[in-house]
């Protein structure tokens, strides 16, 4: 049976294209996003073409037991996970404090923060009784450093990062690898910046960036170092770094 | 009419002794707790036996409106809230991932993160209007590293830290100054770390800290440092700075 | 006999200042610095004019023994130096990698992290025999972030915050306070900014920051800082904290 | 040809793996180290034996210009330098404030601070001419907190830190990838920490970390991701990461 790697937050960005990475690799991709079933679908399709295997689930993960009984339903039908990937986003633009709302402000938390607890209560036990298993984060410049209209945003991430510490204190002893995974830039990805900046805006973006389009950041490079991070030797782990475009300027150096 | 120094979080700790050394300087003390209404009042009596003006009002800040509506009236009442203590912690003490619970992850940051959003919505914008007014935020080692059985602290402080520093960017232009005090150490708060550890315990660590009983964080000298924050001219503000004993090893510093 | 606060680096902004507000508390003010030895003689007179003792050196940091002389000299002969005001800056604009000599990048060191350590090793051993005393150390954003430009500088105040932490390992412990004061903005300083700007530009950017001209760091409020650190009683020490405008944004502000 | 890549500091450890690992992926592996020749020797016929490229040269850091021509020479007689792992170490172990000698301070600084900036002016700008280049930089936990008896390995690589930021800054843009590589842990290496604890007290260490004697840094893993970072797409590059045993707890969690 191959081992699982479930995506939570299956986007046309870096979830889909680190499920598809995993798969191509011998995984069981289970990619779970929360709307867009026909784009699911099609993503599944592609990964079968490759050959690889892949199962797709719709899921709201600011619900109650959505998560824990989609991860006890995938560990009882599919197979073992070894490899979790919490891809879920809480970005909402720049919003004055006055403009963001309480709702907002939970909702960012019920995503960003706590939905990654309720995963890691789900997953964790299991790996540690296997006695191995991966637990990768996407997360933000908004987890190291508040800035400008990133109140909801900021407060969720930093609740992640500082999640992610503790939990390396508890299960790094126990074989059970958790990296914080820092996305500090623009991510070339059409169905989350493409839609919040609209079509023809996302491609004049993409094209100043770069004459090779390289100048936001590629999901499927990006899939690259996550499936490294799941692959390093236990002697050897990451708990924390940060990816972003040859053209970012790296968040400590702007001025 | 005096300037309004709020404290939300007002124990016999920290809370208490910076609302009782702002009403030393000349400002009204008003002073919000969770629960011992005995002990509230007898810090107002205590204050106002010493020349100065106090009020005290018990206040879940778990429930919704009971902020917002505590800052109108007293704004309405009693007179414009210059200087706000935000100083509910969150400690439950080192629990395993398997042992938080939910509910208590959920709590954490309702009370460490959520309401300081509250507070920050109800209170700056008539500081902006007026041109001028403080947040002070005490904040813990927890906001800067996530450590083993801290998931819920970690989280919850985290997001606070970030959120002061958003704060930063939006409302320092605007005249009002918003600092993150990182406490880290134990500090000498008879019903906070007293009641935690039971009073025999509680003595024998005090004794053992130093002949002076100065080797945990004295509440009456921290009060010293957030009074000069709240006094700092606005072309020499601190955004966050660190308080603890000289005998604690700096977070940084343990091995 | 009056304790003694030691300048190295006693220019016209923050040394100067920091300076003549300890002698206004009632410390012998010894002012260091490298040139300007009219100007230092007018700072010696202003504070001795306002009734406070100082006494003034000149003295190049950069040669050898010229700290360790002073400071034994100054210890025999004025008294017991109970606060250190180390003020050397290492800033020399910003330069592309190319553009920075080898001569530079030593000399960056020499001033900036080389004379901490050496002016450490002077003066803590007789605080510890003392049982008391304060080494606050000015530094500057280049210690948290590197920049553009600002290989020498970065380099320099990097090792200079991590010696800091260093100390505070060893002499918190001994009763001994070591403060790292990160200065995130423009300074109002003639002697430093001012040089380097120009007369007129330098006065256009403290019109351009405010009509009160406090857009820039005040050194003289600055000062109240300063002198608040070496007052902190020792339960309640902080180890590092920022100053900066409040028109400044915070260095994780920007982007 | 085959690129070069060039390793300063060509130890039994970290350096001479991923001169290996480099060698298997068919680079010209250029291994430089201080002393012994013998072992330098056994390395590059290692390498050969197993089909690879390599050449080694002994070199001390510490001397004006030995980097410098080094550098020149093997662009010019071996070829084109793709990859520079910069690999020397400043550690001294513990050693109190007042048994760290002004001579060790300065040179720590010369071999960890102003060695990598010697060889980033020597290296970078061919890279930039050819529009690539990686300059892969090991570095230690002292970079991001100073310790207990670490006054000059702190100070040292507080300043390669930095270093590495304001190189980013300059360089990313210009397609040459900087990677700081913070090392937190011990490392299986016989000939730094083995010559350090002495070959019994090593063999203890290594046992009591784990039956399967991975719970100290493996070199030969650690290269994996050495190499990973060399290979990352211009799209998704890590500027900063750390390593460290499963076994090990990150510095944050240190209590």
């Amino acid at each position: 049976m191959k081992p699982v790697c479930l995506v939570i937050g299956a986007g046309a960005g870096i979830g889909g294209s680190v499920g598809r990475k995993f798969a191509q690799e011998g995984y069981h991709a289970v990619l779970c996003r929360r709307s867009d079933g026909e784009g699911l679908e099609a993503m599944v399709a592609q990964i079968q073409n490759e050959g690889g295997d892949a199962t797709g689930f719709l899921l709201n993960a600011a619900e109650p037991d959505v998560l824990e009984d989609r991860i006890a339903q995938v560990e009882r039908d599919i197979g073992p996970i070894e490899v979790v990937l919490f891809n879920l986003g809480a970005q909402i633009g720049d919003r004055a404090l006055a403009d963001t709302s309480y709702k907002q402000f939970e909702l960012g938390w019920r995503l960003a923060t706590f939905a990654l607890f309720r995963v890691a209560q789900s997953v964790l036990p299991a790996m540690v009784e296997r006695g191995h298993g991966t637990l990768l984060v996407t997360s933000a410049t908004a987890a190291v450093r508040g800035n400008g209209g990133q109140h909801s945003h900021a407060a969720a991430m930093g609740g992640r990062r500082m999640l992610c510490q503790s939990l390396n204190a508890e299960f790094a002893p126990k074989n059970v690898h958790v990296a914080h995974v820092l996305i500090d830039g623009a991510v070339d990805a059409p169905d989350t910046l493409g839609r919040m900046l609209g079509e023809e805006t996302f491609e004049k973006l993409r094209e100043a960036r770069g004459k090779d389009k390289d100048g936001l950041l590629l999901p499927e490079k990006m899939a690259e170092t996550y499936f490294h991070l799941a692959q390093q030797h236990r002697s050897a782990w990451t708990h924390e770094l940060d990816l972003r475009a040859f053209s970012d300027l790296a968040w400590w150096n702007h001025r």
